[in-house]
């Protein structure tokens, strides 16, 4: 492969964690959205998260943060990531904990280090044009900005956040990157139909590319001791210690999603720029995603992941995922969601995405955690 | 068991035959309608007919057509009904070469005998009464009468034929039996609403009641090449002939229904009559029905027949049949109809019953007749 790297510098941290609960009972404890190919690809969310990030970074400067549970699926679908380069949380501690511990080991081999962290569980339809943007976002973050990618919308969702834009960053060098002016919470539909024809809101990917540097120092001004939890970890990091120290640590961190310990604060501050991009972003968060992207891929008014030759339909739209070797039929049914598993089933429709959260977690409590 | 015969020259008759393709994946052509327990009562449909039936004629007094197929599950499900009254058929030849098959072997006994013909799968809810009406069918009968029962509507029912009652037979001795004028065949909904009002329709349950003699004379009258087959196959049962003749003339028996055959022209001539029944009768059509019989059990919104610890729902009303070992979630779904069998899911709803055989037929058509 031919790789044009973004800077010798820029490490890519994937913090690989989250079941995807509203994609039960495809996406379980032990196969969870991001190990599954949800598009009938041929590839999980994990692999092609890696083949895109990759020829900007080379190999060796791609950093994965999972569970202990996922290390043997992680390392047998990434073969090319160092063992050095890979952090088994002993439990989830949130994006804070999961993206930090890695800047800060990343910081320690490399002061100069730019960290871009990339979510494992999303989706790209245009790798290139993607590397296009992390480029000039590289750019953007060696002038010590915390820098997001925002993407353009293409309609008044109210399943992402939104990133509110300000003024331009440096219209002669970086055409594109303007600061930010807030983060906002997933909307109300008049909002988010508000944000679509306004133009100065994009939606927000999860992307952050910074210094490691910045990143830390941003953490340590808003969150001391978390970020001196972290700098203990990564201090004996890749020495005898570590096990030791990180086990004794790591339960008792803040769990907190980076948005509030480092994004938002930093935002106030004006220390966050954006670079917008257009490159078939989807963080596949339901079925209905799922079924809009298979749809794409020209399959008629009835999705289908899994094998088509077993399901028959008949007047049906939605989506059946098939993961057993059964016919399933489909008669007259509008926006369905049939999720054929060995130990589970789920019918619903498309506008019940929450509530199978709802479920999973009624599920846990009733003491049906083995179909979770 | 006490028995209060009707008459010591009643016999029953049961044509143990049909898929019903409209409760497919449940029902198949190893597991017809019959042979399954639909109400969740621990009892088959077939088993129920024979437990409401017997009182009236005593177990030797039944007699049950069924295909070689069922053989083994019939006896195992009748273990009281006679090796010498089961006729097993060689191909299914539609109802009138079921019923007057038995007829004439039971003429051949018994030349006074009066038969009733009683479908092996549908469900009534009040045998008692049940066996009230047959009682006087069986009375009517013994006047030269071809009897049925007809059933006073509880609405304005599409899926099943009607009778239209005329005179009175005899007010004297029968106070509730009258002439059947006609036979119709399932009405549109708008012709089903005045049958309603006018009270003068009951609802076909497909019971006939009559001297055999009566009966093949009717049909000797209508049909007299399949009467004259029939007499054949009769007039050597129980010789060592009685295989080789079954086999050669069985396959090329007329199909006709027994109302296209006898029914209707014996009612052109005056001499059919119906007694008015309210027994809880349902012949159980579809999964609509199934779902109305569990639901009047009390089972909520949701049916279930199957596991009901297995079945988790969140604002779904319809029904969920599980025979399989698997969590079935179903989540704001209304109507639905989830049918959950080991080789074959069915997802639709209930308005989609004759979609379901369309779908039989095209699985049958495609070559996939391992799950029907």
């Amino acid at each position: 492969m031919n790789y044009r790297l973004a800077d010798k510098h820029f490490y890519a941290i994937i913090p690989a964690g989250g079941v995807g609960s509203r994609l039960w009972p495809l996406s379980r404890a032990d196969a969870p959205k991001f190990l599954l190919d949800l598009t009938g690809s041929g590839k999980t969310l994990l692999e092609s998260t890696f083949e895109r990030i990759v020829p900007l970074t080379g190999p060796d400067r791609v950093f994965v943060v999972t569970g202990y549970a996922h290390r043997a699926a992680v390392k047998n679908q990434l073969p090319r990531v160092l063992d050095t380069n890979i952090f088994l949380e002993p439990s989830p501690r949130d994006s804070t904990a999961a993206i930090c511990v890695a800047a800060a080991i990343i910081a320690r081999r490399d002061p100069d280090a730019i960290v871009g962290s990339f979510p494992a569980d999303h989706l790209v339809t245009a790798p290139a044009e993607f590397r296009h943007v992390v480029r000039e976002a590289v750019e953007v973050a060696k002038q010590g900005y915390i820098t997001t990618v925002g993407i353009t919308p293409t309609g008044p969702s109210v399943a992402f956040g939104y990133i509110e834009t300000g003024d331009a960053v440096d219209a002669e060098r970086f055409p594109n990157a303007r600061h930010v002016s807030r983060f906002v919470e997933k909307p109300e539909e008049d909002v988010a139909r508000g944000f679509l024809a306004d133009g100065k809101h994009l939606w927000n990917a999860g992307m952050f590319i910074a210094k490691a540097q910045v990143l830390l120092d941003v953490l340590r001004e808003n969150r001391p001791r978390l970020a001196e939890a972290i700098d203990r970890i990564a201090d004996v990091w890749g020495t005898p210690e570590q096990f030791v120290i990180k086990d004794q640590v790591w339960p008792d961190l803040e769990k907190i999603a980076i948005d509030y310990s480092i994004a938002e604060p930093a935002a106030r501050d004006g220390k966050v720029a954006v670079v917008p991009g257009d490159f078939g972003w989807d963080d596949v968060g339901d079925f209905s995603a799922v079924a809009r992207h298979l749809a794409n891929r020209g399959s008629g008014s009835l999705a289908i992941l899994g094998d088509r030759a077993r399901v028959i339909s008949d007047r049906a739209s939605g989506i059946v995922v098939g993961e057993t070797d059964r016919v399933v039929a489909v008669i007259g049914m509008e926006d369905v969601v049939v999720v054929d598993t060995d130990d589970a089933l789920l019918v619903t429709n498309a506008q019940n995405a929450q509530r199978i959260k709802q479920m999973v977690d009624f599920l846990r409590a009733s003491g049906r955690g083995d179909v979770l």
